[in-house]
């Protein structure tokens, strides 16, 4: 977190971190719940609750003779009060921007999608996003107080202990820009900036209870691919913040060449960008197009997809070749690492899965090394395509709510 | 671990493998020590230690001033007792079988090596490995009662849960051969078992203080490739438990065509059997070899790499193409992960180790999307041809000495 120093540990916004884990999971608890589940002493769950109801972040929310109706004395359930803190989710993507507004029980608040300004212009898209924060807080009317800071989910390479977006391949004039700074300074909140798909993993954990309890690998398909990772209850950053490049995995060998010297990586035949030129290549799509700009070639790649709604065989043909080389990079990760789940989801996606929610799977079983063992279920992100900015939120909100030892909440 | 029953968590023996790991990891520690490092309180600690003093796992090893000379009422120093307990490490590697004796402190106290029976005999392989535990236990003159397990690391892919090996690739004659329980029945020790890769993994981390602190990969080069990864403080073993299988990266486009459809996965491109087979094609072996059985093989590719070493342009050539394959296959899984290091080894890499050492790290270095932000160490693994066994024998301390709700030592 940008403007608040070290973190020091700090057991009591450790402990309160944990409570407040536990409430926002189950909806809501007892303090005798609370006591059973953390370990902590009764007196420690009392003194916190209190903090936290003295705060406005809990309220007591009626009685109840003990859980599921059993024996006991009636309980008291704590839950977690929506409208008191928020957080704010950008998720710049190269075409376009995407800004929510999370309350802390995990409700979207406000939700708003811009054009990313072109690629090349990092100062006019900085200043967008400022613009569009602002503009969001207003139109919300929730109170500035109770905004606990900014996650931004950008695509990497990221400097990550500086903030800094090094120089993502789809975003052509980003050299070194300090993002997560210069939004601290428009807008006074403390900001978190992290990976696209590594937001967009944080998000499916924060609201999907059985993503919670499993490892899964999350797809992003936008106009690059990612992957976020979760394996046992902790995303996967790596040393450096960027893990989750999967571009350069092979699954075509008669593909277009690629600046890595190998052809067919899927950087270069599964993005919306390559599967317009393929479509252009084979003239399913006219060979007109001026500019490659993420724009232009979302609308082409829009036209190449309603071709194959339209039962356009060439056009199926491209959507299907491309079906077989995701589940093949799939399978490479799923190899590696025996995960559970795999949730696809982004802007190129929410076009693509009604050919790819029958083929990936399909093609992808064919290709485990531990079929029969382990099966890998395969679905679309219940998110949309708001997912990397509900998961910006949610690092923000992960800050203060899960068992770490810092918390933006309570001073 | 078979034949223990369920694993129900015990606080008495999760503490007292915290301490355990602990007294391990720094050599000797004071039970002052013991409690700040645990959050122990000191009375827990007291007990604790005079259980595994009672039961003769660790020692009173003199007393000293404080931590480095510091102030303070001297402080008795507690250490594990190296002869008090031991673990039975198996490697089952399609053409070597290793047998690992190793001490409670990660001493190796005996160890053991001879060809694997050819691999379609499971039955015969089976019987030679409990012949040859008792040999080397018999050998060894520990007390047997000193023996807290057997583990077993072998190709995967396995079933984790009933102790089975499933259909590994490189063994043919194997099809859910329970391993496990027969070990177990034959020797009357429990025996856990789990993949290779796994196993080399875990035995990185115990023997290597960096390792411990940082994620790394570990690429096991043996009959087959396989990959072991520990991200933060976990080993990944995945859902099924077999996480780590990486033979179908695919990274010679113009390579042999592999069973799952593809061209030139490395495990058809990489493995010894497929750079004899290389070399043949190319006539630097010759083309007479009779049979393709793991042993076979492993003496054509002895033969390879002493010609490489005698300066044979051809052989060279072979190796050289291979440490690129190898080295992209890697940039996929650095890609993904961002781990901080690589770590190589087993029976192929010993005699690769001279051409891939100085290769691999530079090909990789620039294949990573993530160049410039961070460094990925590669390193041979310090632990040699038994990094396999060694880690099978960690596996079963591992249940005993880490933080985990089970314990085998005390019971």
């Amino acid at each position: 977190m940008e403007r608040r120093g070290a973190n020091q540990p700090r057991v009591g916004g450790y402990n309160q971190a944990v409570i407040l884990d536990q409430i926002r999971r189950a909806g809501g608890l007892s303090r005798v719940e609370l006591a059973a589940a953390t370990g902590l002493s009764a007196q420690t769950v009392s003194n916190i609750s209190q903090r936290l109801l003295d705060a406005g972040i809990i309220e007591e929310a009626g009685r109840t003779s003990g859980t599921a109706g059993g024996p006991g004395k009636p309980r008291t359930t704590l839950r977690l009060v929506g409208s008191s803190r928020h957080a704010v989710g950008v998720h710049l993507d190269p075409s376009v921007l995407t800004i929510v507004l999370l309350a802390i029980d995990g409700t979207v608040v406000a939700s708003h999608r811009r054009p990313t300004p072109s690629a090349n212009a990092p100062t006019r898209t900085m200043r967008l996003i400022t613009r569009e924060i602002e503009k969001l807080l207003d139109a919300s009317g929730v109170e500035r107080d109770s905004v606990v800071g900014v996650g931004i989910a950008a695509p990497g390479p990221i400097d990550a202990e500086r903030g800094v977006i090094v120089d993502p391949p789809n975003l052509g004039g980003w050299h070194r820009v300090p993002l997560r700074d210069a939004v601290a300074e428009a807008t006074g909140l403390p900001v978190v900036l992290d990976k696209d798909v590594t937001a967009a993993a944080v998000a499916e954990r924060w609201v999907d209870a059985a993503a919670a309890a499993q490892s899964f690998a999350f797809l992003y398909m936008g106009t690059g691919l990612g992957m976020g990772l979760m394996l046992g209850d902790d995303v996967v950053r790596g040393g450096s913040g960027n893990a989750g490049e999967i571009g350069h995995i092979v699954t075509d060998p008669q593909g277009p060449v690629c600046s890595c010297g190998m052809r067919g990586c899927i950087a270069v035949s599964c993005t919306p960008a390559s599967l317009v030129a393929e479509a252009e290549d084979l003239g399913i799509l006219p060979a007109t197009r001026v500019g490659s700009d993420p724009r232009t070639i979302d609308d082409a790649f829009t036209a190449l997809v309603k071709l194959a709604g339209r039962g356009h065989v060439g056009a199926l043909g491209v959507l299907e070749r491309a079906a077989e080389r995701i589940a093949r990079a799939l399978a490479v990760v799923c190899n590696l690492l025996d995960v559970d789940r795999v949730i696809i989801g982004g802007p190129a996606w929410s076009r693509l899965a009604p050919w790819f929610e029958r083929q990936v799977p399909e093609v992808l079983s064919g290709l485990l090394v531990a079929r029969g063992l382990h099966h890998v279920e395969i679905v679309g992100t219940s998110l949309g395509e708001d997912v990397g900015a509900i998961g910006a939120a949610c690092l923000v909100l992960d800050e203060a709510l899960t068992p770490r030892p810092t918390s933006l909440l309570v001073g």
